[in-house]
């Protein structure tokens, strides 16, 4: 057994299906070459020799999943929050955006937002960087470096962008193939396609990245059915589609063989829900974002019940919290209000359910992640609550309930992939 | 001039109107005699020998104003959240509650509450305690000897409460007025009534606390209309009543001559409404609270524009969170959410509307406090923004959005009266 191999001790929490909360008191999470082996009570005779770091009293939990957070917006959080998504867009995003033709500016502001990240609880992320390709493999190298696993995305936008943001379909094409092929230069940090959303992608550029992911098998992210206002342009701007998912669809950007990950589904109908599960599309909910940028609130409760995949993100900036601790909280405290305002026959998201969200629900989309389950890839974070004063004798459950309203977020010790990262 | 006559010197912000928001880069805040003089770009000359605090390249707010907490609720913030009001309270509130009887308990419980009030940006608050005379009076001395200026709540129960946590109507009322003569041993800390709300007080209790207010000339505070399972209850209990608040009412407890402050008022109606501003109370909004209780989304936009009194709550530990600032961004979110799900005709609220809701709005239950117009109290908190990486160059609306947004929402100084606390 190499270095990889160990075991924490500690009380250890993780979600095998949603709203099934496994709980070990004191336990054993043993690591065998950077996968789960089990979780025992006492440490099993073949791994008595293993190296134990020892975290009793704390909390360990698989490494949260961000998946879907734009790393060139980091800068802006928390700014501009009185404005609606598609003049946000127009007064935050894209200047801000702009500023990475700048190699010099990109390494300052995503070295930012990696050291963030990195101590953050967030283990896995799918990141949104911007049009320029050599800042999206700085990106990519900051993140490599920092040991943790990411799929980053060079943005593509050639309509509907202001001049300053706005590639030709050819040089966007050009550009996504240089740096796909780029790319294959690290390890941890993977490209996706990442057509901004479809106001900003001309059909022929939709085509020629379709046409891309079937040559290079790479999997996509992108924006779907976020705000009414959107949607409503969406399907003035492709006449033909029945729904919005229909306008990644025709160009075969919709799941299926390669993984596709769609932020928001806030407003998705019948249609689009069918399709998205018939093509394992997954859904990134975004709740603090969608209320930042008056959304609205995404039906996760239906979506979990009719067996769609779904897992949490910050859309940090329109999110203004890297915390997916955080985006848990607001997942249930948005489906509370959904329930009160909008569907009294749709219960609250639960925090076993959110728990999995952030964990196993996410972590699917990069393979076997986000579970302590024999055969999972080793990811996991020790938190330490003993710094929430009470006068009250918490159980486990409540211990993790706390630490997840309460806490800062921030773990004491992370490992992705079985390696260390402090 | 004593001690209290000083200025400090930073980046001040406050907001003389609802929306209108005030800012004076790199000026003087004077402060003479407790009260504020007036904010000046340079110090004039009958100021001129003033010892200066120097707080340069901060931020510098009025206290903020926490209209509705339960101290004796903190112990569980953040547990339990997966149940709805009424569940909760039996489940949650009432047992812990019932641990204040032990005035040893009531003193650690109560010390963690001062220590963690006193240190965020909380300058005045309206408090309720428990039933428990000596308990309340302990908090009341931990908040004076801490140097804050609050309103403190002996609570009323004589019916619909757990044995335990339930006086007769003639022990609340023989309890209420021993404890309102021995609270007159405090100058900062006072007593305000506090029937808990109309299901665990009896027609006869009312009508004895009515008689106390006029007796003590103290204010009063209550919930109203939090909750709708609630509301059918009240309707239940007081079949003579058209409206919730008409339940207090009818006993001369909702404002008028003694300051009133009603916490939610989520379902208010038009009836209700009118009464309320008739009679000039108070309306404590929670959003948090209303988020994870399951009660519903209140309609302040509409209570501003037709010239209700609002503040802010905490309401821990119906809220989580003990931070106003908190508090200010759930009520931006919510109203987003309102807006978009509830009534598109009233618009979300802004940061400039929530900041006066956490210190003017709020603070004119205190009196003259919660601005910097000459003649306010001098409450005073000193925000350090530093901390806050970013590669852009913020402009001062910008910095105090995202200092609320993204900030811990603890000062680095806190003002109250003229006192410096920390």
């Amino acid at each position: 057994m190499n270095k990889t191999s160990f075991a924490l001790k500690g009380n250890i929490f993780f979600t095998p299906a949603p709203g099934q909360l496994a709980i070990y008191p004191e336990s054993y999470l043993v690591c065998v070459e950077q996968k789960v082996a089990g979780v025992f009570a006492q440490l099993p005779e073949q791994y008595k020799d293993l190296p134990v770091e020892d975290h009793s009293g704390k909390l360990i939990l698989p490494g949260l999943v961000d998946l879907h957070v734009h790393a060139s917006q980091y800068a802006y959080r928390g700014l501009g929050m009185d404005m609606e998504l598609l003049q946000w867009l127009e007064a935050n995003a894209f200047p801000e955006e702009s500023k990475f033709a700048d190699p010099e500016y990109a390494e300052k502001a995503y070295s930012i937002f990696t050291q963030q990240l990195l101590h953050s609880a967030t283990t896995r992320a799918c990141i949104f960087a911007t049009i320029h390709r050599p800042a999206t493999l700085k990106l990519m190298e900051l993140l490599e470096k920092a040991g943790l696993c990411c799929y980053v995305g060079k943005v593509n936008m050639d309509r509907n962008s202001p001049d300053i943001l706005r590639e030709t379909c050819e040089e966007s094409l050009a550009e996504t193939r240089q740096w796909l092929l780029d790319s294959a230069a690290f390890t941890k940090s993977k490209p996706m396609l990442t057509p901004r959303f479809t106001p900003s992608c001309t059909d022929e550029l939709m085509a020629g990245l379709g046409k891309l992911q079937k040559e290079f098998g790479v999997p996509m992210q992108s924006h779907l059915s976020e705000n009414l206002s959107e949607i409503k342009w969406v399907s003035e701007l492709c006449p033909g589609t029945r729904f919005y998912g229909e306008a990644y669809e025709q160009f075969g950007l919709f799941g299926g063989e390669c993984p596709t990950v769609m932020a928001h589904c806030v407003w998705s109908g019948a249609e689009e829900r069918a399709r998205m599960k018939a093509n394992g599309v997954f859904i990134a909910h975004c709740p603090q974002s969608n209320m930042n940028v008056s959304s609205g609130i995404a039906p996760i409760k239906s979506y979990l019940l009719e067996g769609q995949k779904v897992g949490l993100g910050s859309d940090v900036a329109g999110g203004a919290h890297l915390s997916i601790f955080r985006a848990m909280i607001d997942a249930i405290q948005c489906s509370k209000l959904r329930w009160r305002l909008v569907d009294q026959n749709t219960p609250a998201l639960t925090m076993p359910e959110v728990l999995y969200l952030a964990t196993k629900g996410g972590g699917a989309f990069f393979g076997k992640v986000g579970s302590f389950e024999p055969g999972y890839e080793f990811d996991a974070i020790v938190m330490d609550d003993s710094n929430l004063p009470t006068t009250r004798l918490c159980s486990l459950p409540e211990r993790l309930e706390r630490m997840v309203y309460l806490g800062d977020g921030a773990p004491c010790a992370k490992y992705v992939q079985g390696q260390r990262l402090f």
